[in-house]
């Protein structure tokens, strides 16, 4: 289903920190993080357990970096200037194109987040800090509507999730080789959100 | 993050084969089922692991039962009368509104569907038909642009999945007890994506 990096297949002697996540990350992707051991992913890397040791503490680091690398990309656009200042409903719609920049950017890390179940404290607080993001955007959402830029009845809450649960069900079916650019994907989200598809 | 049906609690004596998928498939849902032993299984069953192979042949079967119990519901509604005839955007209407339905009604078996990766024959025969559902949703959609229903411009594919996409999402953020109807989540939903949120 995933493919690791050309330059890190395994196999293939020594690993930075970066390359070393990169193809943990597909096969937390793969088997599901409680289902991968540090066994297996020894195997997969083509490396000793001790050489992964040399880099993280364990596989809760490698899941916290791993985790870290999505998250931080995502709140970076909520301080963006465009994600800030100007008419609410724009700053939604520039966060629809950013976010799906980053998942299609960031795609396997993405994923990798958007899987977390809340098994451990490091996935508790992945999950806190997502809910963290549903309320920037549910407050996009409210301020678009206090301006009247929103049709009468729009549930905030519910409206910033159904939104961005489209925009993230692309982990599901976007294949990077093969699939429209982010620019696309997200004019695709936007055109149907904000305008519907049914001819009027 | 699930709650055990209360009649089904770990502990209590004697399951049939319907009580039994209950709590496997939480469990699933929980570790997933990569990182779900039999062992931990009939530790959150209460019973012993020859009690769970009286009912089954193992955990294969298991996945295959719960899965089967999604995928059977969903594809009921493809051949019921208003998802088979009439203009194909009523009956790409009607399919969200009987989805968002089997999305509540079988949370937890929609929830083992919407994650199974491909490990296993019994995972890749799972996304095989959830193929054949995208591809039944897709042709509503061609259906209802070669009707003049739809604006110009819509990728049937696309936005098929975009549709149930968002709809699907609410596996992630739906709480049973406190979220809206099936019937609300649907308006919202066929509101969203058939009219926009846009004031014009």
């Amino acid at each position: 289903m995933t493919t690791a990096h050309p330059a890190q297949r395994p196999g293939r002697p020594g690993y930075d920190l970066d390359s070393l996540l990169a193809v943990t990350v597909t096969v937390f992707n793969d088997k599901g993080y409680e289902g991968t051991s540090m066994e297996a992913l020894s195997q997969r890397l083509g490396i000793t357990k001790s050489s992964i040791y040399h880099h993280v503490s364990g596989k809760t680091e490698l899941l916290e970096r791993a985790l870290a690398r999505a998250l931080d990309a995502l709140f970076a656009v909520t301080t963006e200037r465009q994600a800030t200042s100007g008419r609410h409903i724009d700053r939604l719609e520039y966060l629809v194109r950013r976010t799906a920049e980053i998942l299609v950017a960031e795609l396997p890390y993405v994923t990798l987040l958007l899987r977390v179940r809340g098994n451990t404290p490091v996935e508790r607080r992945a999950l806190a800090r997502r809910r963290e993001f549903d309320l920037f955007v549910r407050d996009l959402v409210v301020g678009a509507a206090e301006e009247g830029d929103l049709r009468p009845g729009i549930d905030p809450a519910l409206t910033g999730r159904l939104v961005f649960g489209m925009l993230n069900s692309l982990i599901e079916w976007h294949r990077p080789r093969t699939g429209g650019s982010a620019e696309d994907l997200a004019e695709a989200v936007l055109r149907l959100t904000f305008e519907g598809m049914r001819r009027r």
